[in-house]
Order: structure tokens, then C-alpha cells, then sequence
């Protein structure tokens, strides 16, 4: 496993945040500075673990000083979220990112200074939080936004509430933000694989199709670039479950930069990779090389623009796909196509042959997998 | 009800298409131009009907022929775009607007000249068609991007799926572009009244906080502006269950055009509304008075913008809203204050404010309402 930050102690997310500010209680008492240690967050310090294939944070840590002039307010905001996060667990509760902020805003008395002026400075607090004590946002009982949905061979308990997955109509398990073992425990699952889409679209393609029944998947889609909650699920369904990850995206910079971040993490948030990261997930497609496998026509290219091939240039420089030869040879080849392609494009061949042809060709023969 | 389009045959989709084709096939037979009527979906062609309180379609219509220089390629675009969906619905299946330009466009033979050269060409056909044969979308088998989320006192069954939204955990149903009666039939339900609320974060509020358990109702979200799913959805559900729907959006010129939209229709869609909106839809909150009725801090505004100030002059000067009184109160005193705010504001009093004090508060008493 990749090394973790060790501040901030061990057992759950309350206890450590309790042992934190405990350790500036007695600081304190003591008559020293109170001072916090916190990973670094920034491109300086991640790196890419060969080894277990996560983008990782390194080991450097700043400190955080009450008696510092310019440290004294974000140490003290660091204290409040910090606060108000013990309160929410303590409470059995949850709240968004912006709630968050709203419950730590005040004036503080005597003063016409304000805790936080706006949301873009309690976010970064709260990551801190998170690196600090070596949890996951979610262990802190904060959430973002859902996108995504569920469906498949897979029956598992919410907040105590039994859903099988085979059982959901057209519409499917709206994916919430925090999946972690004490929401979402799994049950019983006959599914040999799991098939992530980019898009709603698509998935409803597979949904329609019945793809999920007839291969026995689990079916899952991240409206786009997959929230936290999908990325969670993804890694838990992959680790407990034993299921293989497929994945299937548009062949363009934006597909392989959704692929990255499921593979590998985020780089923004690559203190997360550990828990979130799928390293073995396989990108089964659009591949650049498909216009002539399938034979497409004209009809499905859609050119690339400046920003498309400055991107392209960027993520053949990852070190993840740098030294990869058939992720050079796709990422090139696209580059020498000059368009991408979507899912969709299979449609111009027939409705249904993506769900009936394309993808369990590209599941079947490892040959065309990009890993 | 309102007046609509009667052209395009009686029936379902399907046989209003055949109508369609049968009389240009028959103009072709009489060796007579062939021709189609097509209702303008333009904002001349808009009416506010007073009566039944919906943005409907005047009676103004275009014919589009095919010996005519300037139409011919929209005529033929028409043919090929009702073909395609014809297809769809004999075959069972269903299309994303993304999947109906895939399959409709093609190069013609002998030419360089494509069908299509991109889904601004398409999307605007399909429009026309569905004004033509006078179906919603869903009824031509043609969904949209999916969004927003149920949960609450209702059982349905969802193409054969018996689903208890009672026992959907934390997630809760993704709700479906395609909510027909043909796909949803309601079961059973001991809900009292629906809560509509803008954001899937205030939605995990009042889901977190079981809002839905408590006061006997169903909670939906639409992820901002809600798609056509989940309008759909909601005017079902209060037209075939007969319960009141409750709106709660931020206090903002974008929070008063959701509602719009949820209660008369959009303007450029209007020839849905008669379909979609839901005339009696109540704005509990947030309103500009709650600033002083809910004696919150200074911590809570958000300055208006230039935009803001020019959206919220608009809005007032819509027909459904520029006759009542309590809207225009409403929108002056946003104007006066000079902010904004959001439901996440409550949080500033307890984060649970808005569930256990705020929401009930303004269910009970009507005074409140801003209908």
C-alpha cells in the first residue's frame, strides 16, 4: 500500500479530530505556541507510486502556528471546521461542502471581522482537515454533490434499507455521495464484471438493452467526470466484491483524463488515491483505432481543436501513461487521426451495437484492452 | 385545457407518424407538392393562457414543402428524422437526441452532401416533429440527460419493477427521462403533499433528516433546473394522486425561473407545458422577507449582480407573474435588499433549520405561500 500521512492518530475520524485538538489544548497548557502539522496539498508533492499504481501524496507537511501573524487566522478556521465536523459526528449528521461554510460563518463579536468571507476558503480548510487527521471527507461526515447512477446484479443494504439492483426499473440507485462501509454494506452479488459508462446517455443505452441481465454487470455511470461517491463505490465494489472494472468512454482527452482519474486519482486531491483509485480498471474504449477496426464512416468524426491537442500532448506526459506503449500508440494515433470519436458513434452503425456487439467484443478480447 | 396543435392524426406516436408519411406519400401519388404543417415555435407564436395558467402554442403554422428551394433540405431532414423514430418506437427502443443524429446522419450517396453536419441541426427537427404529430418527446421514444432523485411515500412500478420508494436508503431513485405512463404506473401511496427542492445537497438534507417520514411525503430534486423527467414526474404525480406540490428554491432571479418553468411551462418548449406543468405548484421559500421574519445574520447575503438585477426586471415582467400581487412584493424586495440567498442560508441558524423549523413553517401556513 502507499504510505499514508500518520498525523493526527488513530481510530475513526471523531477520535482523531479529538486527539488533535487535544494536542493544542496542551500546547496550551504548557505556554506554547499551539501549532498544527499539515500535508502539503500541491504538485510539488505528489508523486506516482510505480509500485501500487497511485498518485500519492509525499511527506511533506508545513506547520500551522496560532502565534503567526500569517498563519493566526487560518489556524483559527482550521480549529473551527474542525469543530463544527466533531459536532456533526457527534450528532449522527451530515452536511455539503457549502453547508459546511454556512455553519462556520459568523462575525466574530466586538468585530467586523468574518470567519470566512466566501465558500472558496472553507474548502481548502477542510481539505487540510482532511490530510491533517488521515481521513476521508466522508469519514467527516461531509458530502458533495451526487451524479451517477446504479444498476445490475448486485443486492446491497442502505442506512439498514435492502435494494436489489436487478429491481429498478428504467431509473436505477441515484449513487449519494458518502458510500462508506457504515451507509453501504454489500450482500449478495452475482455479477462477474462491472461496466462504467462516461455518460447517462450511454448508460441508458446498456439499461434498455438489459446488457446488465445478459452479461451479468453491474452497470454504473458519473454524469461525465465521476464524483467522489462513484469513484468510492467503484473501489469498494472492486476490492469486496472481486469484480473486474471496464470502462467505457469517449476517444477523446477527456475520456482518457476521466480514465486517469478512476485509475490512478486525482492529482488536485491525490491525498484521496489510496482510497478511491481503481488501479487495475482497464479501458476497453473508444479507442482511437476503432474508425478503421469498425469500419465507421466520415458521419462520426468531429475534429480536434487547439485545446483538445494541447491536452492530448499533457497526458501523454502522466507519468502513468508515459512509458506505456499502447497508451502512447492510442494517445498518438488520435493525435494523427485529428478528431475523436463519442460512444454514440457506434449508433451510426446500428442502435444497439455497442450494447450487442462492440462492447462484449472489447470485454472478450484482452487484446483490445488499454491498461 | 388548453388549446393544442391538431394536426399529425389521432392515436399514439406511431400512428400520427404513419398519418404524417400517408399524406405525403398520397400529395406524391397526386403528383402534388408534398407538404407538412408545422406549428412555429417561436416567442410570436407564445401565449400566456390566463385561464388554465399554462405558456401555450398560438395557432400559427408554417407549411414546409418539398419543391421549394429553401425548404426542401428541412423537409427531407423532417422525413428522415420521423423515419428514425418510427423505427424506435416499432422496435421498442428509445433514443438520446445525441443517438437520433447518429443514426440519422449519413453522407448521400453520389454526393459530399451529409444529412446532418451536426445535433444543431437535428435537435430543432425533432423539435418541429414533435409539434407536427403533437407528441411530447417521450411519446416519440427520445429521452434527454437524466437528473434529480426520489424518494418518499410512494410505491410504483417501473417497466415491471415493483419499487417502495420507502426503502431506497440514502441514494434514492435516479429519476428517468422517460416517466410515460407506459414506463411508471403509481401503486400506492400515503403521501400527503410533494417537496421539490432545487439542489441534491438540500435534498440529502431533508433526506438525512427523514423529512419524508415525518410529514408523509415525496421528496424530489432536479439537480438545478429540473429536466423534462422530472417535471413530467411531478405533474403525474400531482394530477393522477392529487397532491399538492411544494416548491423550494433559493431566493434568487434563477430560483423564481425554475419555478416558473415547474408551474407554467418554458417558454421555448410551450408546446409542453400542457403536458409538463403543473399550474398549482406553490414557491414555499426562500423569500426576500425571510432575511427579517427569520432574523438571520449578515453572514447569509450574497450581493446581486448586474444579471442578477437585469434577470430578476425580466421576470417581472412575465404575464403570470406581473399581475400578482405578492410576486411583485416579492421580486421588488429583492431588489431592495440588494442580495440573494440560499436555502443552505438556514444552515446559519442549525443545520437542521430548514427541515424541523424553516419547510414545515412554511407548509402550514399559507400566508406564506407565493402562488
Amino acid at each position: 500500500m502507499a504510505k499514508r500521512q500518520k498525523s493526527g492518530g488513530k481510530g475513526d475520524a471523531g477520535t482523531k479530530l479529538d486527539a488533535l485538538a487535544q494536542a493544542v489544548v496542551e500546547s496550551a497548557y504548557r505556554q506554547q505556541d499551539p501549532a498544527i502539522s499539515i500535508p502539503i496539498r500541491a504538485l510539488s508533492n505528489v508523486n506516482f507510486n510505480e509500485r501500487s499504481r497511485y498518485i500519492e501524496m509525499g511527506d511533506k507537511a508545513q506547520t500551522r502556528n496560532l502565534f503567526n501573524y500569517g498563519q493566526a487566522k487560518r489556524f483559527m478556521q482550521t480549529m473551527l471546521v474542525g469543530s463544527k465536523v466533531k459536532d456533526l459526528i457527534d450528532a449522527g449528521k451530515t452536511a455539503s461542502i457549502r453547508q459546511i461554510y454556512y455553519i462556520s460563518k459568523h462575525t466574530i463579536k466586538g468585530t467586523n471581522e468574518k470567519t470566512f468571507d466566501d465558500q472558496d476558503e472553507s474548502d481548502p480548510i477542510l481539505e487540510d482537515l482532511e490530510v491533517a487527521v488521515d481521513a476521508l471527507r466522508e469519514e467527516l461526515h461531509v458530502f458533495a454533490a451526487g451524479r451517477g447512477a446504479l444498476i445490475g446484479e448486485l443486492t446491497f443494504v442502505d442506512s439498514g434499507d435492502t435494494i436489489d439492483a436487478t429491481h429498478l426499473g428504467t431509473g436505477g440507485y441515484a449513487i449519494p455521495s458518502i458510500v462508506e462501509p457504515h451507509v453501504i454494506q454489500f450482500k449478495k452479488c452475482a455479477a462477474k464484471f462491472i461496466l462504467h459508462v462516461e455518460k447517462d446517455t450511454v448508460w441508458r443505452r446498456f439499461v434498455e438493452d438489459r446488457f446488465w441481465e445478459k452479461h451479468r454487470c453491474i452497470l454504473t455511470h458519473g454524469g461525465g467526470q465521476p464524483p467522489r461517491g462513484v469513484r468510492r463505490l467503484l473501489r469498494r465494489m472492486h476490492e469486496e466484491l472481486k469484480l473486474p472494472v471496464y470502462v467505457l468512454l469517449d476517444n477523446d482527452p477527456w475520456g482518457y483524463y476521466i480514465y486517469s482519474v478512476i485509475k490512478q486519482g486525482s492529482i488536485n486531491l491525490a491525498y484521496e488515491s489510496v482510497r478511491m483509485a481503481v488501479p487495475d480498471a482497464v479501458y476497453i474504449g473508444v479507442s482511437s483505432f476503432d474508425f478503421e477496426q469498425y469500419d465507421l464512416s466520415d458521419d462520426v468524426k468531429i475534429a480536434l481543436d487547439a485545446n483538445d491537442i494541447k491536452r492530448a500532448k499533457q497526458i501523454l506526459e502522466y507519468p502513468w501513461f508515459a512509458g506505456k506503449r499502447p497508451w502512447e500508440r492510442e494517445i498518438k494515433k488520435m493525435l494523427k487521426n485529428g478528431f475523436k470519436m463519442e460512444v454514440e458513434a457506434m449508433c451510426s452503425k446500428a442502435l444497439s451495437f455497442v450494447t450487442e456487439e462492440y462492447t462484449p467484443e472489447r470485454i472478450r478480447n484482452k487484446k483490445l484492452w488499454l491498461d
